[in-house]
């Protein structure tokens, strides 16, 4: 589905011959140099760090990359562009992954890169907030808070490059939203700028505040097509006094929920991680990452493994009595077939390692169709028996590699070519028909066909086919209001 | 501030002597009729039930009061309004505060209300959600949370006639907010019905769902403006296993916010509530309510007393260990003067009841001025004492009546006439002047002038005066884009 846009041009003569005439892109370009200094306008030169996207499934071509590095040049470098009629495309950290955040092939879109608002404001333990702009990198602002003793939950992969803007502007998930929720509920404050080029400074750091619409929410999860997140006020929360993992098998995907409503009722809100990791999943990470040990033995009867994490605001000894009670009831009840408990940090780590291997062992396997899916948690299990079941029909050998959050009911349902079917072949026969199974099914279960990732460019047409034609025209009416000439991020997400 | 409409008429001679014309409103009333059936469509008797607001600030008239009994009769009664151009009041429990949810004085809006839409529709305890129809009353979405040994955590104190509707019309707040938030956090999906009336299904049970701009989240909070709630799905909660309740004294609102941060970081997830009561709220509440026990005797050197409450996924010994540590800390330290842990659910009820009868207290006093305004939490204390002074400044001898949910940085800061000074004069020369110093400073401290009573016709003004015109314009957008003709509850909020 990637568009492919011609290689990027080496310099600024190529770059130029766009349907803009010369004079009103030099103009443009003057008006960009104004606004953020001459240095921080790129035009020329390898700019593919910012015109193809993390998995080089978008490669396109910017009029400009621009760096502004205060919300004041944010502002200055979309009025310029408003004053032209040019596309803006936002950026953070560029991993994203649904081709949101790269400008197309056409050459007239300018890239605003937020990557050097990069400050974090303040942290005011007190309130238990910390403001950030926007190209903070999400790592930075976990460790700004850690150095208050303070927890920023948001967690993925990620983070030591993706931006805490870019979260926002997709609504990041994550490995702890059971517990915190995404990264919606842990801002209480925007900073935005306006295609118009004006600034609304929405950074309040208040837990209640009815004061008019939720426009904070509107421009969480727009993905840059409504205006550009530059700051951002985050909720903190103590820091745990301790964590504990473990991995636990199951027979089936039932066996796992069950698991998961116990845990809920027993570790109450100290339950912060419930991933789930099918046999595939762990076999091909055994495949290519022979080194990281799998702390269970593979076991036919229970193929299916969960990552249970508690966090505890008493201690170690507390946190281990209640987490052994809960997998010993679990054992005794026949929920879980084994479970291994991390004595260790270095443990623990090993356990997450092993479930964020997986993407990495997937695409060492080879290209596969990649499904990021939430369901009601009520019903995973038969979401993926009943679609397990139509794919073997229709792929005869079709492997299905399924793991995700199955505390959120969030499923990375990817399917994987037939041993012995070169990857591109099935992908470029097939990927369609495996969408429309994969997708026509979360239809009837009453799921969602994004769950974490967002629309961008990937699933735009999908979105437009699928949502409700309400809702659609709902969200239309919304872009024609706060975009009324259709420049932010165009042709992502509508 | 309320306005002041003619009394409601006798009969519907009357009620046609409006700027409609007799014909044209005949034809409505018919077309509301085939809608919900003639019994439903009330244009004659007593309506001031409907029409006459809880605090019996605003009194208005209606063109009629029509009362649906399912999503698709609402759907209908939108779309006969709007054919007939006229405008749409919905009303839930009619217990706001902001005089959001009756019709004006005009006898040209139609009523609709919500109460007859009353089903809990679906209670999904492996997903922990509830779906429940607007009209249901809180206290039985809470029964049916209950009834499967869950938790639905939005508690305040109108919940025995509210409806979860308005609740979320307005996203309400109450006194559970620190630890699971608004109702805006505890709605995963909206049933919403468009002016034009066309139905929106958006109740998804998913904790995860990127696909496309955040309608649910502009619903909630516009206080009927953009359309009409008609059902929604809820997140639930495993029910706690034991809850503690306990009063204690502190020397000032810093030695409060300090104690906040030790529960926070002792009682982690488990800290549910955090009330503040300042020592005039207490003392009117002995004055007209003398049969309500004060657990701690008043201390002129501790004038503050804090309500705190603890949710534990153990069980009671767990605790009582827990919460009397936190306790014994904070008077080793300093932080508080003296404390009181009920012993009883009957106890704890006690002292809840002694929070919840201020405001009682406050009205048997007499009229006063009232301001449910938020602050970042640490700067509550400077704000309460910088805005105390000014008052008393400008007013020798006014009394503050100061209490709410200092867990949220949400105060109800109400300013009481003069000992000797009559309530009705008092508000009648200087409403104006207090409000004025007060949402002057709270602009100065970072707060907001509605933490969750919401705008309303109220503070409408106060709104178009103080929010940034930014954020206003941009609300005005909104509503021209999913409001077109301007006909949903209109003169509120914008």
């Amino acid at each position: 589905m990637g568009h492919e846009g011609a290689p990027p041009g080496p310099g600024g003569e190529k770059r130029s011959a766009q349907h803009e005439g010369a004079p009103v892109k030099a103009a443009l370009l003057e008006a960009l140099a104004a606004a953020v200094g001459p240095a921080q306008v790129l035009t020329e030169g390898d700019l593919s760090a910012w015109e193809v996207d993390w998995r080089k499934r978008y490669r396109g071509r910017a009029l400009a990359v621009v760096r502004p590095a205060t919300t004041a040049e944010v502002a200055a470098v979309l009025r310029a562009c408003a004053a032209h009629g040019t596309a803006v495309v936002p950026q953070g950290g560029n991993t994203g992954l649904v081709g949101a955040s790269v400008p197309d092939a056409s050459g007239t879109q300018v890239l605003v890169s937020l990557a050097r608002l990069n400050r974090v404001r303040a942290v005011d333990a007190a309130n238990l907030t910390l403001t950030a702009e926007a190209g903070c990198v999400l790592q930075a602002v976990q460790e700004a808070a850690a150095a208050q003793d303070l927890l920023f939950p948001l967690s993925l992969a990620a983070e030591g490059s993706c931006t805490i803007g870019g979260n926002l502007a997709t609504n990041a998930g994550g490995t702890q939203v059971l517990r915190y929720g995404n990264a919606r509920e842990l801002c209480l404050g925007l900073e935005v700028v306006t295609p118009a080029g004006e600034i609304w400074d929405g950074l309040a750091g208040l837990r209640k505040d009815n004061t008019g619409y939720a426009l904070r929410d509107l421009y969480i999860g727009a993905e840059g097509t409504l205006g550009v997140i530059t700051a951002a006020t985050l909720k903190l929360c103590p820091q745990p006094a301790a964590r504990m993992t473990a991995l636990a098998s199951c027979a089936d995907l039932e066996a796992a929920t069950r698991l998961l409503q116990l845990a809920h009722a027993r570790l109450g809100p100290g339950l912060t991680g419930f991933e789930v990791m099918g046999d595939l999943a762990l076999t091909l990470v055994a495949r290519h990452f022979p080194q990281l040990r799998r702390p269970l033995a593979p076991d036919p009867a229970a193929p299916w493994t969960v990552l249970v994490e508690q966090s505890d605001s008493e201690g170690e000894a507390h946190a281990r009595g209640l987490f052994e009670g809960l997998l010993e009831a679990a054992l005794e009840s026949g929920l879980i077939a084994d479970a291994a408990v991390a004595e260790s940090v270095a443990q623990s780590k090993a356990m997450w390692h092993l479930r964020e291997a997986i993407p990495l062992a997937q695409a060492e396997e080879g290209a596969n169709v990649k499904h990021d899916i939430a369901l009601p948690v009520s019903r995973v299990a038969a979401f993926v028996a009943a679609t397990d079941t139509l794919l073997q029909r229709a792929f005869p050998g079709v492997r299905l590699v399924n793991f995700g959050h199955l505390g959120d009911g969030n499923l990375h349902y990817n399917v994987q070519a037939p041993d012995g079917v070169a990857a591109a072949d099935f992908l470029r026969e097939h990927e369609h028909a495996v969408n429309t199974i994969v997708y026509d099914a979360v239809g009837r279960f009453g799921g969602s066909i994004s769950a974490e990732h967002g629309i961008g460019a990937l699933k735009r047409d999908e979105l437009a086919a699928r949502k409700s034609p309400v809702a659609l025209a709902l969200m239309r009416d919304i872009k024609r209001a706060l975009d009324p000439d259709g420049r932010m991020n165009p042709g992502r997400v509508l």
